[in-house]
């Protein structure tokens, strides 16, 4: 396998770009090497004198100090640091100096990935594609091969859907959004403006709801299906990661605010509503009917259990199980801490007696009391 | 995002249905408001004078006395409470009542879908499809656009398949069987009658078989394919969630028993066995070989290791990890209990001392002991 | 549904294969029944005289003597036991002596594939396949029905694409490797030589990486997309199973070292670097950034946080979670032990007052100390 340096370098390089006409671009003040042409966007650690680095926080201080970067994203406290790095090269450094350099560096990835760094895409309707003769597919709209349309959908100005992606019966694809390859949205469905949905995500599939029906015998008893009759409602700038599932409502709608952000392998039950601009990481799971509040994040593989409620700006640490409702805003945690394997087989078998050594506590301290 | 309210109603409202002429399909006895017509099932919170909602249990009764469904199934023992809610519309509530409301409303919801909100479906093969010469489709499947049928498979009467679904070699797909968009049926593999597959899943790759073997030099191994020589069996009323990946045996088949339903997101290790009208919720992992009775419920993120045995009725909470064969019916958990993150700190960890603490207890215990 | 022996058997039984021509093909030492020709691989328990199956331990001593395969694969120690069985067929029982029987079985399993039960696969590229005018397809590449291959992408020789996959533009598929149906590989990603992909799997999607950016009023932050620059590199002879998404970098790439296998449903986040011969199985989440060694382990449903390292040869038992970075090879793990649920209940609950009991602990030592 070849090694490539570890930066943002699409197969053949750039040419190289001058930083000042992207400094002009974004705002923010450009110091030292103002000649300075870049040619790709880089950690520090991996940045060499043609890359654009940034420091998010003073306490890497240390790192920036090291670092090849021709160009550094900072804060002012910190402009003089990335100026007056040692061993400069020979037009000096460059500080591109901003208020919040971590946004500042993410609306860099955005101007690079339109001006420098193109993504590859579909280019007007893809002659194998599916359009069904009641569908409506803007005309500026892009679909790659073998895309799906069927009846009654709607396809609005400038989306775009990846190759096999399935739009079915009545759905809606907002203006500007981004259907990855794979993707189904589901009869009835809506996602709004500026999506963006990665592949193989399946959005509208049946929530899972049955009703017991005792079999004759009394051995047991079987499923009988309840009709999943509600859909799904997505806002505007949502992004769903890859391999996703968002299930269409029993009765009523699953909802998406606005601003929503979720990871891959995402399992949203049916009737859930998630709050605006509430972000989740991968491998998590929603049951149905749970309400999540908005400004909240969830860590990966996180499981919050049907019907619950948690209230805005609530944060449930990675692979915590929610199992009652969070009404205060905060950051709550239940992980069983790792450990080599022989001290957890050990602290793992004394926790199954929990309650007996408490118990065996409280007496010793009846005991002992004077 | 425009609101709607939370109840099931297609874009277009249907035209109203007169309840009575539900009732007598379904069965039951209605009293009250015998002429009412409805648009729309509901919950008791949601519903208006046009819904019928229902009450699963009595200790909902404060709900059904404050909800405005036109109509409610109910249990004998709640009918005067449905009929003499507070502030009724010019013709009266009405109860329909029944033995089991749930039940009911599971059967009203497959009447609704069949009846008043249709799903839209594929009619006979699209013309995109494609059907393999040595493939046997029955004339009344309907296949999507870019479904795919290899060769020796064979399609049953009234079976569908969605958008991109690929039916492999030799495959079976039981009489009026559905597979959702993209989904996949590996060769070899089948599904009895009345099935439902979700988009996205895969049935039939390859368990997860590697043997290893040393690297010279005894730094390591690497692993050596077992190629996965079974298939996989799926019985009828089966319904799977979307995403999920039930992989083939290594020898001999993996297999779901009638009336099995699978969530989201599950994965099914290769020659796992589950037993009929077993339950489970979303993003469930069963390793491999693991005997899974009938009955059982497992709980959303629930992990099952490999080669153990569950009973028939056996209940797992969701997130609990089973570590042990359990051969006694009942209701197993294991979750740690999440809490605000600086207490979750401080008992996590103490958890890591607990062993130890129980030695210190245990010292303590005989040096009073008198 | 049918019932049909566990054993690997193809819909139509193959013409018995002289088992003297395998142990030729593949080496060893066959001892008893010479003559033997058997028709299928089974596990020591479903096997039958017309089986062969395989010991790995000495503690299946008991299960070999009562088992009924034909033949059976064994270390030198136990070949007398696999000769001797009670009850033997006309020609005697046959023991196939080896120094690793599991490799050997291994070993046997794609033997038998390749010349008794083969897959079926695509010939040629099929006519529905789309190839892009700037793609570069080897001629003895197999293309399935509407598999895509976009602008600039490469797929060498031998190598197979599963109907509806899609290499994205200047992607790279390696000679030898299988993306089964389904399976997207994304613009500028790469798998190397001899690799398999499982359906459904999505390498290359966006990363999850987004800036915090305030809402004016001061109630929360909205995010702002962090472009993912970077991409996925796979080395050679990789496995990953069906539903998996790995994805790409966001400055620089996610990398999959040589002979890395993953089980089904897997997340591996982006910049994620994944060191040769290490296996994870099913449902495990990495979080971006992560680094993991060569020749590790990671149980199912396992999750490692963002930005850790785990060194060479560290195991992970299923459902933990690795909070820290683990420098020291070993087994390590980190589960809440499974219980009936009443016994769980107070043990969690008493959990919750863990550190409180610590200190009560600490109280009394002090109190009771002479």
């Amino acid at each position: 396998m070849a090694d490539r340096p570890d930066a943002a370098v699409p197969s053949e390089l750039p040419a190289p770009v001058p930083l000042e006409r992207v400094v002009v671009a974004l705002g923010g003040e450009l110091r030292g090497n103002m000649g300075l042409a870049v040619r790709r966007l880089a950690a520090l650690a991996d940045a060499d004198e043609t890359s654009v680095a940034f420091v998010a926080h003073p306490r890497y201080r240390a790192r920036l100090q090291s670092s090849r970067a021709g160009a550094v994203i900072v804060a002012p406290e910190l402009a003089d640091v990335a100026l007056q790095r040692p061993d400069p090269p020979p037009g000096g450094w460059a500080a591109w100096i901003v208020a919040d350099p971590y946004a500042q560096f993410a609306a860099l990835t955005r101007w690079w990935r339109a001006h420098v760094q193109p993504r590859p895409a579909p280019v007007g309707v893809h002659p194998t594609a599916w359009v069904a003769p009641g569908a409506r597919v803007h005309p500026t709209a892009r679909l790659g091969p073998f895309a799906v349309v069927e009846d009654g959908a709607v396809v609005e100005e400038d989306a775009e859907l990846g190759a096999h992606a399935v739009v079915q019966a009545r759905a809606h694809v907002g203006a500007g959004t981004r259907l990855g390859p794979h993707v189904v949205l589901g009869y009835d469905c809506r996602i709004g403006a500026r999506g963006l949905v990665h592949g193989g995500t399946v959005i509208g599939a049946d929530g899972f709801g049955f009703a017991p029906v005792p079999l004759p015998g009394g051995e047991g008893r079987r499923w009988e299906k309840i009709e999943q009759l509600g859909a799904v409602r997505i806002g505007d700038d949502v992004e769903i990661g890859a391999n996703c599932c968002i299930d269409r409502g029993a009765l009523g709608d699953t909802v998406l605010e606005d601003g929503v952000k979720l990871d891959n392998l995402i399992q949203i039950g049916h009737n859930v509503h998630v709050g605006r601009h509430t972000a989740m990481a991968g491998c998590v799971g929603v049951a149905g009917s749970a309400r999540i509040g908005a400004f909240c994040t969830l860590g990966g593989g996180a499981i919050v259990l049907g019907h619950l409620e948690l209230a805005d700006h609530v944060h449930i640490s990675a692979a915590s199980v929610v199992m009652r409702s969070i009404l205060q805003p905060g950051q709550y945690s239940g992980i069983f801490p790792i450990d080599d394997n022989r001290a957890w087989e050990k602290n793992a078998a004394t926790l199954r007696q929990l309650h007996a050594l408490r118990e065996r506590l409280k007496a010793l301290e009846r005991r002992t009391t004077p």
